[in-house]
C-alpha cells in the first residue's frame, strides 16, 4: 500500500532513503534509525487548518493527512488522543511564571500514558504488514499501551519488561491478555532479549527506537497542543526525556505543522531528565552526538533509561529547537507531583511530573524568561506508580470513629 | 440564584417539596433524601436533540439545560464526562450475547471513575453556596474525585475514608492536597463521623446520599450514552450497585430524556451487586423498601456498602425500570476484569467490572434475551486497585536475559 503523503524513510545517520513499507525497522545501509518524510505540498493541498478545526473526529486520527496511514479501517480501537490542555494559572503562580501556562495531561489516554499514541499507530501498521503478534520491550507504559491497544483490535502481544517495573504496570498489561516476559536485568538486557526474540519469531516490532512509525503517533500530542491553542505556538514546551522518542515525537509534530504552513514559528523544547539518569541531556549540554551510557538511578522509572535507544533524534530535536536542558533530582520530581495535584487536580506519575519539575527549575535558574508562554506535558498518570505517590505524600492520619479524637487531631493541625 | 429549569426538591419519602437552594441536604420535614425536579416543558422549549448534537462543548456541562446549574463560571475545571462508548463485539461474543453491546468506560474520567461527574457538580454547587471547604466520606472514588475536582477549582477538602481503602486511592487524594481522615472502622462508622464533623464545621457536604445534586451529575453518564447511540435506547443498561446513588443517577438520566421527549422509551436496568454485600438487591428481589444491613464481604471495595445511604432512590429505579437483579461472586468479578481487558482493552477496577460480570450471569441464567442490546457501564479504572488486578492475573514469569531460557519457557507454554 502506497501512502500518498509519505515520500520515504530517511536514515538519521547516513541519509539513505528507503521505501516506507509497514514493517520497516532500521536503515538497511547502516542500521541507523529511520525518519518518515512527508510531501508537505500534498498535505497543504489536502487540508487547511480551518478544515481541520471543523472535523468531528476527535481522536489522534483526526490528523490523518499528517500521519503515515491512509485510514484505520473498521477494527475496534481505543479512543486515543484528544487529551485535555488545561490552563494552569495556579501552577504558574506557584512556580513564578507570569506568562500563560498550560498542562497537556496525556495521562488521560486509555491506558493512562502518552505511549498510547505510539501503540495505536503500531497496531495499525502491524495490521497493514499482515502480522498477528506484536512485541516490545518497555519499562512499562509502552508495554501496557501496546497490550491495551492490541487487545482492543484483537491482536496478540509478547512483552518484555525489566523486573524492576512497578507491579501496577505489569498487572495492567497482563489484564490485557499480554504474554509477559519479566526479565531479571536492566532495560538494556530486556531490550536485547526482545530484539532477539522478535527476530526469531518474526513478530511485529513495537520498539520505539527501531520502528519509525511510533514517533509519528507520538507527534500527535503536538498537533493537538497547537490546535488547542488555535495554532498560536507557545514559547516553550517542557517534556521529560527517557529513551528520546517522546521528545523527538513532540518536535516532529511542530516541525510538520510548520512545514505545512499551519503554524508560523516553532517552540523551544525544555528537555528534562532525572539527575540520576541523564545521558541525553549530558550530551546535549556539550553539543555532541557522542552520548555515554549512565546508570539508572531515579525513581522515575519510565525515564530511567541509561542506554537511550533514540539519542540521535532526541539530540537533533534539542539542538534544532535551541532547547533548554535541565536535570532534576528525585526530590524535585516528587515536589512537582504534589504541585500538579494541589494546584491543578492532576495526578502524574514521577516521569509525568518531570517536565514540570524541570520547568520550575529552569525558571529558578533563569534559563527561561518569567513572562514566557509554556506548555508542560504530563506523560503518564500517577495511578500507575502508587508506591512513589505514597512516597510523595506520606501516610495519612489514622483515627478511631470518634468526634472528640477528630477535634483533637485537627486542633493540632 | 433561581435556576429556571428546576421546580424544586421533592422528598423521596414524604413527598414534601422544598426550594432547591445550593446547600440543601435532606427533607426538612422528615429527613428523607431529596430529588431535584425539572420543568421539562421549559427544557424542551430551550433545547432540541438536534441543537444538542451540534454543540461543541464536549464535557458533562454540554447538557446544561438538564442540570441544576445556570453555568459553571470561569473557574478552572477538570474535563469530566464524554467518556468513550465502545462497541464491544468481541466481549458480546465471549459472553454469548448476539445483540449489540457497548461498554461505557467511565474509568476514563480525570480521576479515573464515574464519581467525577458527581464531584464536579458538588464543586460548582459549593461555589454557589459560598463555601470554601467541601467534605465527604467515601470508600475511595468519591473521595479522590472530590479532591481532584476541588483542587482544580482552588477549593479545600476534608475527606473521611475507612481504613480498608486501597493505598492507591488514598495516595491519589492526598496528592490532590486533601486533608485525609483515615477512620479505623466500617464505611458506616466513617460516614457518621464525617456527618458530625460537617455539621460542626459548616463545610459543604458532598455525601452523595445527603446532597441531592450529586445524582444530577451522575445522570450525565446516561445523557451521554443516549446521545452516543443517537438517542436509540438499548434494551438494558448494566451497572454495579453500592450505596445506590449511581444506579439512581443512571435511571434519572434516562427518565429526564424521556420526559423531555429526547428518547421514546426507557431501558431496563441490570442491578449488579457482589454476593458478599447485596442489601439493595436483596430488598429489590422481594419488592420491598425494607432493606436490611449486611456485612461487607467482597473485594470490590467501591461497592462494599453494607448500609447503603441511598436505598430508596436505588430501589425505586430498579422497580420502575422493571430491573433485572443479579449478584456475582468475587471470582466472577475477577473473571469479568480479565474479559474486559482481553477482549476490549479496558482495564476496570473490581466494582467497575461488576456490571459486566452481572450481565454475563444474567445471560447464563436466562434472565435476559441473548438478542438484547446492552450497555454495560465500567465505573472505575483498574489502576486504582492494583492488588486485586494482581489477584486476577497472577504473577508473570521471571526469566534471565537469555534466549535459550526464553525458548524453553515458551515451548512449555
Amino acid at each position: 500500500m502506497k501512502i500518498r503523503q509519505i515520500t520515504g524513510a530517511r536514515c538519521t545517520l547516513c541519509g539513505h532513503v528507503t521505501e516506507a513499507t509497514p514493517d520497516i525497522t532500521v536503515c538497511p545501509e547502516c542500521g541507523g534509525i529511520l525518519d518518515i518524510e512527508y510531501d508537505y505540498d500534498y498535505i497543504r493541498s489536502k487540508l487547511t487548518k480551518y478544515e481541520l478545526m471543523d472535523r468531528t473526529e476527535s481522536t489522534m486520527w483526526r490528523y490523518m493527512e499528517f500521519l503515515p496511514v491512509e485510514g484505520i479501517g473498521r477494527t475496534p480501537r481505543l479512543r486515543v488522543g484528544n487529551s485535555p490542555l488545561y490552563s494552569a494559572g495556579r501552577l504558574a503562580e506557584a512556580i513564578g511564571l507570569t506568562g500563560p501556562m498550560w498542562i497537556k495531561d496525556d495521562g488521560q489516554n486509555p491506558t493512562a500514558s502518552l505511549k498510547d499514541r505510539a501503540s495505536a499507530m503500531a497496531v495499525v501498521k502491524a495490521e497493514e504488514a499482515g502480522k498477528h503478534i506484536i512485541a516490545c520491550s518497555s519499562t512499562g507504559n509502552a508495554a501496557s499501551s501496546l497490550a491495551g491497544n492490541a487487545a482492543a483490535a484483537g491482536m496478540r502481544t509478547f512483552i518484555f519488561v525489566p523486573s524492576r517495573a512497578p507491579k501496577g504496570k505489569v498487572a495492567q498489561l497482563q489484564m490485557f491478555g499480554a504474554k509477559v516476559i519479566l526479565v531479571d536485568g536492566s532495560y538494556e538486557d530486556t531490550f536485547r532479549l526482545s530484539a532477539e526474540a522478535i527476530d526469531h519469531f518474526g513478530w511485529y516490532n513495537r520498539n520505539a527506537a527501531i520502528n519509525p512509525y511510533l514517533m509519528e503517533g507520538k507527534k500527535t500530542v503536538s498537533l493537538e497542543i497547537a490546535e488547542q491553542l488555535h495554532f498560536k505556538v507557545p514559547d516553550y514546551v517542557a517534556v521529560s526525556v527517557g529513551d528520546g522518542c517522546t521528545i523527538a515525537g513532540v518536535w516532529k509534530g511542530f516541525k510538520d505543522l510548520y512545514a505545512a504552513g499551519f503554524i508560523s514559528r516553532l517552540p523551544r523544547l525544555i528537555s528534562v531528565q532525572a539527575s540520576g539518569c541523564c545521558p541525553i541531556n549530558a550530551a546535549a549540554y556539550i553539543h555532541t552526538m557522542d552520548w555515554k551510557p549512565q546508570e539508572e538511578n531515579t525513581l522515575a522509572d519510565s525515564i530511567a533509561v541509561g542506554v537511550p535507544r533514540n539519542p540521535v533524534k532526541a539530540l537533533k530535536a534539542i539542538e534544532e529547537s535551541e532547547g533548554v536542558i535541565v536535570n532534576v533530582s528525585d526530590e524535585e520530581i516528587l515536589a512537582a507531583m504534589r504541585l500538579l495535584g494541589r494546584t491543578q487536580g492532576i495526578f502524574a506519575e514521577p516521569a509525568g511530573a518531570t517536565g514540570t519539575a524541570g520547568l520550575k527549575k529552569a525558571l529558578e535558574e533563569g534559563l527561561i524568561e518569567k513572562s514566557a508562554s509554556v506548555v508542560s506535558i504530563v506523560t503518564g498518570n500517577g495511578l500507575k506508580d502508587v508506591a512513589n505517590a505514597i512516597k510523595a505524600t506520606g501516610e495519612p492520619v489514622l483515627l478511631p470513629p470518634d468526634m472528640g479524637k477528630l477535634l483533637e487531631a485537627l486542633s493540632k493541625h
